[in-house]
């Protein structure tokens, strides 16, 4: 199943078990709100499909996992109401990882920034290759991490988070990230990347369905209030990204883009 | 005073205010009921003990600090509340350790596995060899790490946990546990680590009896409800362990065995 | 403005939107009851200060960046209430850092004892050198590092946290300090180390002030309750701090000193 936005995609394959969700945009694999809430749907929906054992979650391109929050979307919310709903589109996402029986694998190919680090953090398992790099932005253009960051925080910890989120313009590379606890794995390249990946999805597909489901809910313990604090947090950002200061600084941060 | 069991002991020894608990059992230093119940009832004597400073725990032998729980204990479990009787063993150790107002101390001088990584991440500090391997194999045979579950997690976090419990079949070496906070120390050789365990015993039984248990209530802050959650999670495994999938791969496991 | 206590001071220095605080104490940084009140007192006026977008946390000297509590002062203790009050200066700096809507860089140059962990484990974003050590020495004087407690454990987590307060007598070196996240960056002279608090301070002086607002509120979330615990940390201590063993191991202590 192929859902294609405007621009960029979200596609479903199912495989002897395995719901694989590929997103991809033009734009650094960018997410706007079509996106964002094609993805959170399709995660529910391998979580309700009996048949599904196993989720992996991948973008395509080589050389960006995920750009975050669209630029052209960010610039165009008028008003709170609008800021809201767009925030929420990855409060949604990572709830449904969240709320899924199953685990979800990330396939971690490219740079993470933002939005996309939430992405990565909120996976149950994000294996990786060496050369991702790392950046929580968000307070470069005037917002702040408030929607991904509990996702971020349960995985890298208190620290890890508040030196990406207050150093929003450093990159971390792959093995600080392998440190703090958000890659599980790092692999030279993606045939090794895929080899890993391959061999744990095998002995997930070998193990009980029931103990997975249980040891999921065991993982996500004290997260039940997420549905309600990632929206207030959304909400947050949904104020800040009206502000003039950043309406200008997406601007311009939009023109430098990602070094790819 | 050694607890001779059916097979394997636990013996405890009390020498200059360190009460020393070592336990043996010869299939890998694998747990049956008998032994976690006598564990429990020595972490919880020496807690009690006006004469004890300090306690160490530690294991017979060479290559295996502990395997875990007692496969042919487990195969013969036949409904819930046996599986809940047994799983509790580990929940009544925990909660020993816990609860005992002393420090107690890990002689960690091999692989840990299973409840085994319980037992280590549940000491105050531990001690290891740098050539130790860990592994949380339990999602191997239809379990789940639910009953050491909180002890790991509170050491070495939620994304280290999360690692060690879905790639169950993956043995973490030595300086990954170092890294996640499992053990405080590696040493080359048992000899340099009995050196640093009887350095930092010196030290405690020259330290505050009363700081200590002050000290020890502090760390261990927010772990009132062990009592009850660990019995939760013992019920969960309890169950688990009754599906056919778990007494087929309990029976594989078992010829397999460690490694050692 | 410069605030001199009989011995000591704290220096406050604003330039462009930045404040910078400084302390002094001719006994290797340590705090007497009079520079713990001096530093809240600056750091709470920082925090109110509408043109301070910025507060750098620093400390005079080379070798050693604070010594934690003045030894001094602890062994004139008399009676519970003055040891409740004197402790409580730790908790009225960490509660100020906590509570101050601006971001706090710690600049650490030197070595952190006790006392002087916790300061640089209150800070938002702690920028160090790589010869730096740190050391939780209170258990060594039958005291415990009950007030800095939290803050450390924040930062390091509970298994670094326990490392340190339990081996009391161990230097933990800066590379361990920042694995565990104390440290954010190290650097291998002060001149890198002030080019990085100078290039993060340039970031952060273009951010948003109300963005920057709401990160700190989202970082600290949960720890709102530390106004009264910090208070009932600083009573444990003030108890501890009477008695025999406590007086003459600080006695020892005091003679020895730090090696600078």
């Amino acid at each position: 199943m192929v859902t294609e936005v405007k621009e960029g995609y979200v596609k479903v394959e199912f495989h002897n078990g395995i719901t694989t969700i590929e997103f991809f945009h033009p734009q650094s694999n960018c997410l706007p709100a079509r996106l964002l809430e094609q993805l959170a749907h399709a995660i529910h929906g391998a979580g309700n499909d009996e048949h599904t054992k196993l989720v992996i979650l991948r973008s395509a391109g080589e050389k960006v996992f995920c750009a975050g929050a669209s630029f052209d979307e960010l610039k165009a919310i008028k008003d709170k109401e609008q800021g809201l709903q767009f925030f929420s589109g990855f409060a949604h996402i990572i709830n449904a990882i969240r709320t899924c029986p199953k685990f979800v694998i990330g396939r971690i190919q490219g740079k993470c920034v933002g939005g996309g680090v939430g992405l990565a953090a909120a996976v149950d398992y994000a294996i990786a290759l060496d050369s991702v790099e790392i950046k929580l932005s968000e307070l470069s253009v005037g917002l702040g991490p408030f929607v991904v960051g509990p996702a971020v925080e349960r995985k890298i910890g208190l620290s890890g988070f508040s030196q990406l989120a207050i150093d929003a313009s450093g990159w971390r590379n792959a093995d600080w990230a392998r440190r703090k606890g958000l890659f599980a794995e790092l692999h030279p390249t993606a045939e090794f990347m895929d080899e890993s990946i391959f061999r744990l999805s095998e002995a997930l597909m070998h193990s009980s369905a029931e103990a997975m489901a249980e040891l999921k809910k065991v993982l996500w313990k004290g997260t039940e209030h997420w549905d309600k604090l990632l929206i207030e947090r959304a909400a947050i950002s949904g104020k800040l990204v009206l502000s003039e200061f950043t309406k200008k600084a997406i601007e311009k941060f939009k023109i430098k883009g990602i070094k790819e």
